[in-house]
């Protein structure tokens, strides 16, 4: 910054609604950014924190920037100068000049004011000119051609969040096979299955990873009909939707476009109006990962349950050691990675919350909180698929079994009984049962005492494979 | 309850687990319903005040005795007697026995026992025997036949939920008519759009009315999307889903006979351990009511705002007097029709997060907390569907507009400066929009002095209907 | 109804704002009431099943009239009538025809005007006029004279939230009395204590149920500040706050009056239209009970934990056998009373989300949305205070400890070599731990082994009391 | 980096319980902290951005130390490396050696390894010592001498809150003198009060911004009350409560200088088992911020709405333009800083959320869940505190009122005729109302057509001064 010659000035003066500001010379955003950095300091983490968004909005200037070329209303020089910088963007050359912050008033307008701003002046550099000289290339004229915050915004967001979720969806899929492969691995380990937390009645541990690996596949499932909806954009739509200053044929030109762009099967709105206020798709993705979350923590709950130990727990499986456990107490060890899923699932459901709210705070042809709904929604999935890798990588693969220990306790389990049923009845079954807990004695041994059965026939019934209703084993998956 | 003669005592006799107690003579519940009324005194809501919950039960009792009757296990004469009561249930004989808590421990023990001792005891009857003869007839050993709480329940809990779902369903169709129908009673009245709460540009009460018609039609399919996945059902898991105790084909065989009775395309689930702990499909539909109570809310939000006034107000349109507003002000008409919706609307929201908490407490093969997710679930669409209905009739379907009012606000209104970007550029547009703000003059009037534009082209460019995008009327619906 | 003389009309005719309309003749609700009927069938729970709420109305009613007779505006023939009638209200006598839903439109009017008119129908009848004769005594001029809904619905539901409250600390005391007589009775048995559920450090059972004694003294405290808050009325606010049409002294004399009815220090709000808009201390209170149920339900977690097996769990205390677990599962006991906490606790964690909504929702000077935050709090309480009862009574009161099972986990248990830090260090002392992890040995075996302590000092320090720092029983409470 | 020399390794070595690992020879943290970074890759923001958290770890390290070398289990060489070190790090220099990520599994152990680690290094080097040196200076042994995490963190994380609240309290009543001002520069202009967004009786502007100073009294003093829970510490606890391995006469001695070095009022609570596990204190500090949330959140929405328009809304205030506030509709103002505070409270009552279910998942001796609910309340308040600076000083120092309007629309009102009820009745009132809304006439006009009243008692009755109650201007605070 020293040795400045008169030739290089420090800043450049722009001018907007309000007034004229200086901006530093060597950044590429303008007046509109300076304002947004003044107006929101509020989290402290720009929109460059998120890679997705930064690229979505550059795909969708380009696709904007192509259908305004094709509809004549944009030149060959200023299109190809906006089309090059849009690529630049796309490939990660100017994530640091997207400063504003991720939660900021104006329903994304200083975003995509701080989108405009970048690439005009660095089209302008492209083209030969000096930033800031507006009358050739203007932020709003000619890079915001035929298009408004209401529908360039959430268009971005749409296609930020379906890209994020894919790599969601691809670690859910990672963190399923970690399960089906405990599920092949821990095929005959008989234990004892509970309900209430109380022993109910023989099962195995693969079925019970098996079960793990099953909900996060029907989780998949939803999660991707959710992201589905996210393909339904409003570029076009301009201010409210009645596409107003937007040319006739740019609406599905731009689509074509920015489909062809982003490789995404997008389709524009029904209808645009109710298209640009609405906030159902975010609602719907939201909730899909409340679920996602609500049952990853069900199951990180069960891991910690099934983990504990190691002499006055459960103590039927335990879980890789990855750090030591405690400051103080030697030798601990910690179910530290089921523990950081579950705070990360406290926070989508809690983003949940924040979500809806913004969506129900909406008023009349636009909702206002779209920002917060974008940062919730793209924080959560981040954080998802990173608790998700580390939950697959750093536990659920080390999980190792205390066969002797679990197959101990379904032989003195007093849950045996129920098999009992069709052969004895619910009452005299209960009568064993009752006896069993007060005198500490087994179940088999009672039935015969008193009678109730023959050996054999006891034996045939209490086998616990049967009782399991083990089946073969399934090919690898 | 006087003059008791000695052949007609006054209770009976029964014993469980605990103990011996006495139950009222004249009921058909026994021991275990009067165990649980001790229990669980939380809300004083009976279950039947759920009368889809009792029927479904009644339905899924029946299925199983099908089952269990073609299968060998039960004879003819109990068979006989078990449907027939259960038809009598069906068809609301007997509702007022089902008195356990809406809110109950035990994962809906206490309601399948419940259900099990007011079949058995009014099938004694029909059998010509005694109620608490269960050495005839036993609530366990015969009603129960092949089944566990933990199938019995969640899959009538499903049925109850999708029966009621079908009525919200068609609440949700008919306030969209509603919404439809004003749009096109609305179709060429022009008002300002308005984003953020301040002016934006042109539109139709027609366009803005045809908005809420399209999210009531998204959310329909979003719900039916989520009820689907109610169809999926565990019966014939038994305990944990091993199926312990079911004789083999009892699963298919009752879901078969399940779906012909409840007349719904009923499947059971590919993994029956996963199903019957999971509360995936509950959560989804907690999630999506959740969605659809948030743009109901926002919608309603919008016409208390549109309605403001009638002097100080928006003033835009009006909604039906349906009660006199105030107790002390005279003449003041509220939109109270809105704001219960808006509360329904904040009941349901709280409602998911109950559910997600319970879904997420659940803890290894089954959870707990399902009569929570039940009661939210069933309360939550009861109550938006009696909203819904009354929002249709009583206020959106006497919903007026004030015409001349809105036109007058598109004529005063600096938005159309929107329209001549294309032609005098943004920024020119900022300094008319400006002075014209702090003149308090006409923009039209300010393009003109300032030649801008020539007249004509002008009055070509500002016809509100062009900058309404306004459409041919569509047909009546 | 039958045998219907002439001289008896089946209806009789009112008239309100929007016109005539019959009302049954024997009923002292009228049109207004009838109007909310109507307008309001959302959840079919009247108003009358809040009784606190209905005897609140009448006491503040009957503060006003006392008000407006010292201060000369109601003669004293109108003043007796409607303050008899005040006092059969609060006596009980009239609840049922207090019949508006709870969840209403119009920021409580309707609850408001139900209780103006069966107030001054009854108050005829006792000056031997007819119901309905309103040019004697009027519903609005008369029993709502110097009120608005918007003062007198908020005094009394604050008034009706103090007293359930109070029963609900009441209750509170109770199950804090039970843990500490638990944690008198556990004061010796030692145990392991656990963090993250693995294995910790010893203590005693005493001292774990005594943590919940505290807990719950703790919430007492809270919830009895947040409580106080309610304490501040806006009763002679009318409409806004403004105090229009209530005469000076008014406000003052009304509150004096109240106080001395209900028996509560209630003092009037220093700004009447903050008090009259704003619902903080609602929230307050929400937020207090949120707290509660958290921490009631971590305890009821705990409970359910502690208690798991009989064989296959943790088996270190046993609740009560309440009720058969299970309709498959002989002998199968569950804690259902605490999963029924759990299951309220749920319930109120997802009302204060409701709460919180309707309070944010509220515009300018009235928040109309205080009937759900009414109902929303009132229903939390009761089940809460229901629930609490249940549990000490039903469960904590009888839980009995596995003293044996407890010792000899402490006895094998690695955490003991935490004591052992100040002596071998905490990096020796993670060696000797992971050495009795792998070879199943134990610490002090281990200790001496190695030579790292003599055998006398390691006696001394690895004194399970010393280790569970016990202290001297406490005397009894 | 380049030019490294055989005297300068890259890396050094260390080992834990799971075995031994390079770090970067540059840095002070070690092995714990490594695991860390890898184990807990999840929001990508480091402990450091909590600058109130690493100061606040500093604080109780120093405090132990302190307690450690009185007790005479320090010896003065390492005590005054260890002290300097935190006095170090108290002055912001070693901040950036905090890299954990602020959501992480263990309760905080990660982050008191990191601090341990860190403090060992610096203070080795302090004493003429390499990095790594821990048989000279132990992270454990010695930094964590008489602590376990499980007292640590939570000590450190109530300071941190404590600091971070005393901005959020001063931004607070920085609001409240903002609209105080407001309420002294508007007190008389005379406005329509509204209540359910219909007309109402008249008020001024500046009872409606005195309202908004008061309830940010109220809610500060709440907010106060909450944070002084946060001084009740269970440092001496260890592990679970017990205090095993802190000598005696620590825990007093530890707590007196950790109040001198803070300068808070800090206090060892009554029963540390209990202390140690319960987050009560957190979950009522998030419950009362989101308390503020929502009550921030309400007066947002009154400034948008109160200055919607300009020209088709209410238009009775101007917010101050602090950027343009379209990228398409030239001259568009928008409410950006309200919006922006709305999408602050929105995220604290989702994070309300979060720490509830945080604070629910304890188990037994500690809530493994502090590290979400620290983040989440650090994060709310620091978010909170930025906003309401930014509301006051960018926003409400700026606000204009439309004197002129405000004072027609009260003229033009027919909530005027409220004020006639005691001289007229309800009834004939509420016809007047009725006519004046059908044909657009003034009420006054009205009632003196009718002859109800003579004009000099009507026009003393409708002076708006008096019907606003308007008092004398209060002096300037």
């Amino acid at each position: 910054m020293t040795h400045i010659t008169p030739e290089a000035p420090l800043t450049r003066l722009e001018h907007d609604l309000i007034g004229e500001r200086h901006v530093p010379a060597e950044v590429y955003w303008g007046v509109h950014t300076l304002r947004a950095l003044e107006n929101f300091p509020i989290t402290g983490i720009p929109i460059s924190d998120s890679p997705f968004l930064v690229e979505a909005i550059a795909a969708v200037k380009e696709a904007a920037a192509m259908a305004n070329h094709q509809l004549g209303l944009l030149d060959d020089e200023r299109f190809a100068a906006i089309r090059d910088t849009c690529e630049e963007i796309r490939a990660g050359q100017w994530h640091d000049e997207f400063v504003v912050d991720v939660i900021q008033g104006g329903a994304g307008t200083s975003t995509n004011m701080n989108a405009n701003e970048v690439i005009a002046n660095r089209a302008l550099e492209l083209m030969g000119h000096a930033k800031g000289d507006h009358h050739v290339l203007h932020p709003n004229e000619h890079v915001n051609l035929s298009q408004s915050t209401n529908d360039v915004y959430p268009t971005a967001v749409k296609i930020s969040i379906i890209l994020a979720a894919r790599e969601l969806l691809a670690a859910m899929l990672r963190l399923e096979d970690s399960f089906a492969r405990k599920a092949l691995e821990f095929h005959d380990v008989l234990k004892m299955g509970r309900t209430q937390l109380q022993d109910a009645v023989p099962m195995t541990l693969g079925q019970e990873f098996g079960t793990y690996a099953q909900m996060l596949a029907e989780d998949r499932a939803r999660l991707s009909e959710a992201v589905a909806l996210l393909h339904e954009i409003n570029l076009g739509a301009t201010a409210i939707g009645t596409m107003l200053n937007a040319p006739s044929g740019y609406v599905e030109i731009a689509c074509t476009h920015l489909s062809e762009i982003t490789g995404l099967p997008l389709e524009t709105a029904v209808d645009l109006i109710e298209a640009t206020q609405d906030c159902g798709a975010f609602v719907q993705v939201s909730g899909t990962l409340k679920r996602v979350a609500v049952k990853l923590s069900k199951i990180c709950n069960d891991l910690r349950l099934l983990s504990s130990g190691p002499r006055a727990g459960l103590g039927e499986i335990n879980l890789p050691a990855v750090q030591a456990g405690s400051s103080i107490m030697p030798g601990k060890v910690n179910p530290v990675i089921p523990e950081v899923v579950n705070q990360v699932a406290f926070q989508i459901i809690g983003h949940d919350v924040t979500v809806s709210m913004a969506a129900e705070a909406g008023q009349l042809q636009l909702n206002a909180f779209e920002p917060v709904i974008c940062f919730s929604l793209a924080a959560g999935i981040s954080r998802l698929e990173q608790a998700i890798v580390v939950l697959a990588e750093r536990c659920v693969d080390g999980i190792t079994a205390n066969v002797e220990h679990l197959r101990a306790e379904v032989e003195a389990s007093i849950g045996l009984v129920t098999a009992l049923n069709p052969f004895i009845g619910y009452e005299a079954a209960t009568a064993v049962a009752k006896e069993a807990l007060l005198t500490g004695r087994g179940v088999a041994e009672l039935v015969l005492e008193k009678g109730l059965l023959p050996e054999e026939h006891l034996q045939r019934i209490l086998r616990p494979e049967t009782l399991a209703n083990l089946g073969p084993k399934p090919p690898v998956r």
